[in-house]
């Protein structure tokens, strides 16, 4: 196993700096506290255009479900950063430029200068540009903010499509049937979960799904929002969907509009191309005193030889880390990442690591597959779910480089477990001889379904 | 990492053999099944002393508190060998000497001839040798038939003293208590689960156990059992605990009784010493043709340089792939071992894989710990259980070689993600810089404790 540092833990202090943090999500203010914590002496700033900070988005469906509250899901206030951390968070404010060579920002007619920049704004739901798309009712899932739209529309219409078949749109399909909605998922692709998930499991969560009386649409990407003012349905594949109301869950792009001015390289993925310390190129060179972590950026894959794109909050957290630290004055770097993924969906856990099928297709590697099901607990304890385990090696090294899990609990730990396989390069065969798992009747199987999946793969490498 | 290849895949078949396995437990049916999937055409006889085969002895607790009943927890009747797998199991039938020389064994008045022996005859609970231990109403936990006597004495009592505070201890505790039983744990060191987890852990588990009303006695070794003809109370540290009945769990012992008839070498540990291959040795010579597999071997820590025992049910299993393997003409190698073990204990889930401190302190071996307490979800989602997490690494090479968890859900992926860092020789530092996590509300923190740990590891290790 290579060291691939991340957090260098003994640092050499230096002299105070002015960082300034654009965006306040979770690579943004994870950043500032990284910073803070790095370097007590730092003047940190965070401006942003949201009006809530340090929120998690992915709980927008859980509260909307009911499960939660808004104010339950911001975990600090703007005030507890000046107080507790010595942070300045500026809110509802746009930075309009930054100027590299003078080192300064403008947002909201001020002139913010800065020794280091951190630039965390993150991505935007990609609404595809068709006819009604501004119409009233026609809503995305990103902010504290579309939820509170969102959640005041649900008064006025039973009947939404939701745009979009990947984990969001899905945990948002659910979250509205479950308070009595008529859900329809309209998806371009032929399968939910697309580009993540493999087929086999996308079936799984189909089944569940239409068995909750949710209704998916596959291979139609939505041509139109029909209406006048507001939505009353929505065109796809030449049928009409009648609706009050559409969300379009439809993939988040890279916010570019400070790297695109500051001339900042962007990748083959549509996103900045950063160093493993989180610093920008202009030109194929590196730019200094500016990091970026976030929804914004593309990084090594762990899976395969290339770039790949995190779009997670956990992947947001890391990289803010990173960021933050290097603002103040360190020279972290970002180890290569597999983006494991997990999405609980009803009272299912699917989750993933690294490549799908269709994802190493699309970086022209061939895989084998190992597979197997069984369950989350000894046969005869009571109340043991059904677990499919899926595990994907290339086919010529045999290493392991994608995982998928389909649960209905305890997924968490064992995507981790499989994650941590990929980040250390092991092969097939590797993992199968040398795991060993915990057993108790009410846990797992005496043999966990993971080395059951891992066999299989192991047979059919070899066969 | 290195390859430590268990099972070759790929077998070169040889003529057939008769296999003669004795032990019917999860080494030796896994070893039975084992060898017949390597091999269609052996003769394959297993000879075993009990009357159920093929259950899973962590299950007898779960039966008494209602959970589970005894047929259900048998998977398999001998009958299903023979006709599924053309494997013959003679139960009820006592192995009275094997002649290693003329490859024959005495059983129940009859000579078996063997090409390969397993012999898997597993552990047998080690009950001290003080007045009153054969009295009525003192049992152990180990079969079937322990348990239904234990049942039987349920309906004649309801006072029950456990002896030994391991997880067998406190599982049969728990669901002795849940039945309505008074019931004291005497245990003769200062915390529960001695040896494998560490004093903080299980002072959380006794604190539980207490708030359940189970009364624990720590430091007191049970001196007597009193009674006349039948259990009416026990004596340690000088106190007197009236009860109906003694459970002894005070822990388990290889059972040499085929071993020390074959003169084969016993380790330090006092349990068969065996190869990789898993075969014996006697006088520092590897001996043929025979192999082991069970409660009755030491093997190869991962943790620490030396041996190691493993006695878990998913070992045995482990193991028995193996022995099965190898009877049958393969040349398989058991890895190096770190023992996950996890116990559900009423709602607590515990586990821990390769040292504990204790452990490692026994081994003379410096350690360093990492800790951290979070939920097992993000701290908004409803339904989030306490996680604790602690890891502990080599003091001078910062290898993991010991981690423990305390949680309400979702220890078994965490820990067996743990322990592939421990067999994979990771260090902290590799640990921590390596690692990403899935992320969901309602299945871990957005960086999950098991990661917080790994930060406070690595920052202990540099202090």
């Amino acid at each position: 196993m290579l060291i691939i540092p991340i957090i260098i833990l003994s640092p050499v202090r230096h002299m105070a700096k002015k960082i300034l943090i654009i965006g306040s999500g979770a690579a943004g203010m994870t950043a500032a506290s990284s910073a803070r914590k790095f370097d007590k002496g730092h003047d940190i700033t965070v401006i942003t255009e949201d009006e809530d900070i340090a929120y998690s988005p992915c709980a927008v469906p859980w509260v909307l479900e009911g499960k939660n509250s808004w104010d339950g899901i911001v975990m600090h206030k703007p005030d507890y950063y000046s107080k507790e951390k010595n942070i300045d968070v500026i809110v509802r404010t746009k930075v309009d430029s930054v100027d590299a060579d003078a080192k300064t920002a403008t947002a909201g007619g001020k002139t913010y200068s800065y020794d280091s920049l951190v630039i965390a704004t993150g991505g935007r739901v990609f609404v595809p540009p068709i006819k009604g798309k501004d119409l009233k009712g026609v809503y995305t899932v990103r902010t504290v903010r579309d939820g509170r739209n969102i959640e005041a529309c649900m008064k006025e219409t039973d009947d939404v499509v939701i745009a979009g078949a990947g984990v969001i749109g899905l945990e948002m399909a659910v979250a509205l049937k479950n308070t009595g909605k008529n859900v329809t998922v309209i998806e371009m692709m032929n399968q939910v979960i697309p580009r993540i998930a493999d087929s086999d499991i996308a079936a799984e969560v189909q089944k569940h799904l239409e068995k909750m009386g949710i209704n998916i649409v596959l291979n139609a990407p939505v041509e139109e929002v029909l209406g006048e003012k507001s939505v009353e349905g929505v065109k796809a594949d030449g049928k009409t969907y009648s609706c009050g109301m559409v969300i379009f869950a439809t993939g988040v792009r890279a916010n570019l509009d400070i790297p695109n001015q500051l001339n900042l390289d962007i990748g083959q993925l549509g996103a900045v191309v950063v160093s493993p310390t989180l610093q920008p190129y202009r030109r194929g060179r590196l730019v200094n005193d500016i990091y970026l972590a976030g929804d914004l950026i593309q990084c090594r894959s762990a899976a395969v030889p290339g770039p790949t794109m995190s779009q997670l909050g956990s992947s947001a957290v890391r990289q803010g880390l990173i960021a933050g630290r290097n603002a103040a004055g360190d020279r972290s770097m970002l180890g290569p990442t597999a983006s494991p993924w997990i999405s609980v969906i009803d009272e299912l856990q699917v989750a993933g690591t690294g490549m799908s099928k269709g994802l190493a297709s699309w970086y022209g590697i061939s895989v084998v597959e190992g597979k197997a099901e069984g369950l989350t607990r000894a046969r005869y304890s009571p109340g043991g779910k059904r677990l499919i385990v899926k595990i994907i090696a290339e086919k010529s090294s045999h290493k392991i480089i994608g995982a998928q899990i389909f649960s209905g609990e305890d997924a968490n730990g064992r995507i981790n477990w499989l994650t941590s396989a990929i980040l250390s390069g092991t092969t097939a065969e590797e993992f199968l001889f040398m795991t060993e798992n915990a057993y108790c009747p009410p846990t797992s199987m005496v043999t966990d379904v993971v080395l059951s999946a891992a066999e299989d793969l192991v047979r059919n490498l070899s066969g």
